[in-house]
C-alpha cells in the first residue's frame, strides 16, 4: 500500500511510549517518514533505546526483509523536555490512567511548539479527562488505533468539546494522505465506537459458549466464514441494507424484523467475573496455545492489499 | 476454490424453493456436481421453469461468463413427488413459517427414498418444530446457510434433539467434502449462533448511531477497516487470545477487562419498533441507493480465495 502515499520531509513525530501500540505506530510511521531521523522515540525506563533497538524490527518480520527501514537512525530521546521541542506531532501510548496523562499533558504544554498536535492512543480515557491541567484544552484529541496500527486502517479520532476544528482537521488530513481511514467520533462515549461493537458481539459468544452452543474454537470458525470476510467488504448496516433487496434496510427489517428482535430479546448478559472465564480461558488456550502473530499479520496485509485494489477500481467498496 | 472438490456421480440433489437462497444453493451446486441434470428444483409457482431460467444465471454475474454451467439441463419437477422421489438430498428454502414446513416434511417422508438427508435452510424455525407430523424424526435438521451460500463457507447445522448422529455425520461430510465449513451447534437457540452474534453488534451499531456518535456509513467504515479484516482472518476468541500475549485470553481480559466490562454495562438495548428505523432507514438509503451486489461477491471471493491459499500454506488460518 505504500507505493502511493506521500512522504513529508517537514513533519516530526515523537512517540511517547514502548509498548506495543507505541512501537507499532513507530513501524508506521517508519514506513511512511522520509527519514527515520524525523522518528523520535521517549519513554521513562532507563534502557529504551536498547529495547526499541531490539524490538522494534519484530514490527516488520511478516513483511519482505530488504523493506526494512534503517532502526538505528530512529531519536531516542533521553528527557521529555528533548523528546517534544521540534515535534510537529505528539502520540502518546502510555500507562492506561488519567493521572499519567494529566501530568504528561501538562509537562508537553511547556516545551512543544504551539501548533503540535497532540495524540492519545488511549482506549479508555476520554480527552476532557486528558486535559484538565492544560492551558490551552484545545489541542488535545483521542486518536484510538485498531490492533496493530502499522497493519489496521482505523483511527478512531475522538476530540473533548473543548478541542478545536482546525486540530480535528489536520489530524485527519494527516492519516487520509497516508492511506488510512481517520473517523471522527462525534460524542466521548465509553470505549469509543469499535470497542463497543467488537465488545457486544464478544458479550454474545461467551454466552453461546458458556451456555455450551458451540466451542471457542467452533465460534471464531463461524466468524470467519460468515461475517468476517462479508464486514470486510460492506459493514453491518450496508450488508443488511442490500440483504433487503430494492426496499433496502427497511425491507430486511420487514423480512427478518421478528427473527432481530426474538435474538436481541434473548441475548445473554454475562458480565466480567462471573465465572465463565475459567471454561472459556482454558479452551482458548488448548485451541490455540500461542498464537503466531506474524503469519496473521501477513494474511491481513493481503485482504487489505486486495481490498484497497478493489477500491481503486470501483472508487468505494 | 472448485478446483480442488470431488464431483459426485451419483448424487441427486432437490431444492424446494425458488427464493433468493434457493436459487443460491442452485448456483453452488451446479458448480459442484458432475451434471446439472443431478439437480432438481422444485416450487409451486406455475412459472417456476420460465423463472429459474431467468433468474439463475445472475448467480453468475460476478464470474467470468465461461464457467457458467449449462443451466437448460436442470430439472424443473411438476410436482413434489416427482422432485423428491429419487433425491439423495432435499434442501427446503420455502416461507419462513412452521405450518409450511411441517406438512412439506410430511409430504416429502411419503415419496422421498429412506435414506434422503433432509434439510432446512431456515433461520428461525428449528427442527424439532418442523418434524412433529413425521412418522421417522431422525432425518430433519437444519442446515442454515451465511448468505448467499453460492460463495459464503459457513454452514450452521443445527440438529433437533431428535436427528440421528448418522444424519448429522453424513450431512458434515456432504460440506467438508465440497470446501465448505459445516459448524455442528449443539443446542437449538433463537437464531443458531451466526446471526445471534451478528445481531447483537447490530444492535450496538443502532444504538450508536441514533445516539448521534457516528453516521450509518461511518459506522461501516469502521467495521470494514477494523474488526471485518480481523475476523476474515482469525474470530473474536483467537484475535483477543492473541492480544493477552503470553497469557492469552486470559491476559486481555486482566489487562482490559475494566473497558469491556463499561462497555457491556453502558450497552445500548434498542428495540425493533423503538423509533430508530425513521433515521437509520433514512441514512442507509442516502448512503447506499441499491447496493451492487455482484461487485461485493466478486471482492468476497477474491477475499476468500486468499484465506483459501493461506489456509493450505500455514495448515490453519
Amino acid at each position: 500500500m505504500s507505493g502511493t502515499l506521500k512522504h513529508d520531509t517537514e513533519t516530526n513525530i515523537t512517540l511517547i511510549g514502548t509498548g506495543t501500540i507505541g512501537l507499532s505506530f513507530a513501524a508506521f510511521h517508519l514506513t511512511h517518514l522520509a527519514s527515520p531521523s524525523q522518528l523520535t522515540i521517549y519513554d521513562t525506563r532507563s534502557d529504551a533505546a536498547q529495547y526499541v533497538q531490539e524490538n522494534l524490527p519484530k514490527f516488520f518480520k511478516d513483511q519482505d526483509q530488504s523493506s526494512s527501514p534503517s532502526f538505528s537512525d530512529v531519536k531516542i530521546a533521553s528527557s521529555l523536555h528533548e523528546a517534544v521541542e521540534n515535534a510537529s506531532i505528539i502520540q502518546e501510548s502510555g500507562p492506561e490512567n488519567a493521572s499519567f496523562k494529566l501530568n504528561l499533558w501538562a509537562e508537553v504544554e511547556k516545551y512543544a511548539p504551539k501548533d503540535t498536535l497532540l495524540w492519545s492512543s488511549t482506549s479508555g480515557i476520554p480527552a476532557s479527562q486528558q486535559i484538565c491541567k492544560m492551558q490551552d484544552t484545545s489541542r488535545v484529541l483521542v486518536v484510538h488505533p485498531y490492533n496493530p496500527p502499522h497493519i489496521m486502517p482505523l483511527l478512531e479520532l475522538v476530540p473533548s468539546p473543548e478541542t478545536s476544528e482546525d486540530v480535528i482537521k489536520r489530524t485527519q488530513e494527516f492519516w487520509r494522505a497516508r492511506g488510512r481511514v481517520p473517523i471522527h467520533i462525534k460524542k466521548e462515549s465509553t470505549g469509543f465506537v469499535a470497542n463497543r461493537l467488537a465488545f457486544a458481539l464478544l458479550r454474545e459468544a461467551v454466552h453461546l459458549v458458556d451456555q455450551g452452543v458451540v466451542s471457542v474454537e467452533e465460534l471464531d470458525q463461524i466468524v470467519q466464514t460468515s461475517m468476517g470476510p462479508r464486514w470486510a467488504v460492506a459493514g453491518p448496516f450496508k450488508s443488511y441494507h442490500a440483504g433487503g433487496g430494492p426496499a433496502g434496510l427497511e425491507g430486511f427489517f420487514k423480512n427478518i424484523g421478528g427473527t432481530v428482535q426474538d435474538c436481541w430479546a434473548n441475548a445473554g448478559t454475562p458480565n466480567v467475573g462471573d465465572g465463565w472465564e475459567k471454561k472459556i480461558f482454558w479452551e482458548a488456550k488448548e485451541a490455540y496455545g500461542t498464537v503466531d502473530v506474524a503469519e496473521r499479520d501477513k494474511i491481513t496485509r493481503r485482504l487489505l492489499q486486495v481490498l484497497e485494489e478493489e477500491k481503486k477500481i470501483t472508487g468505494n467498496a
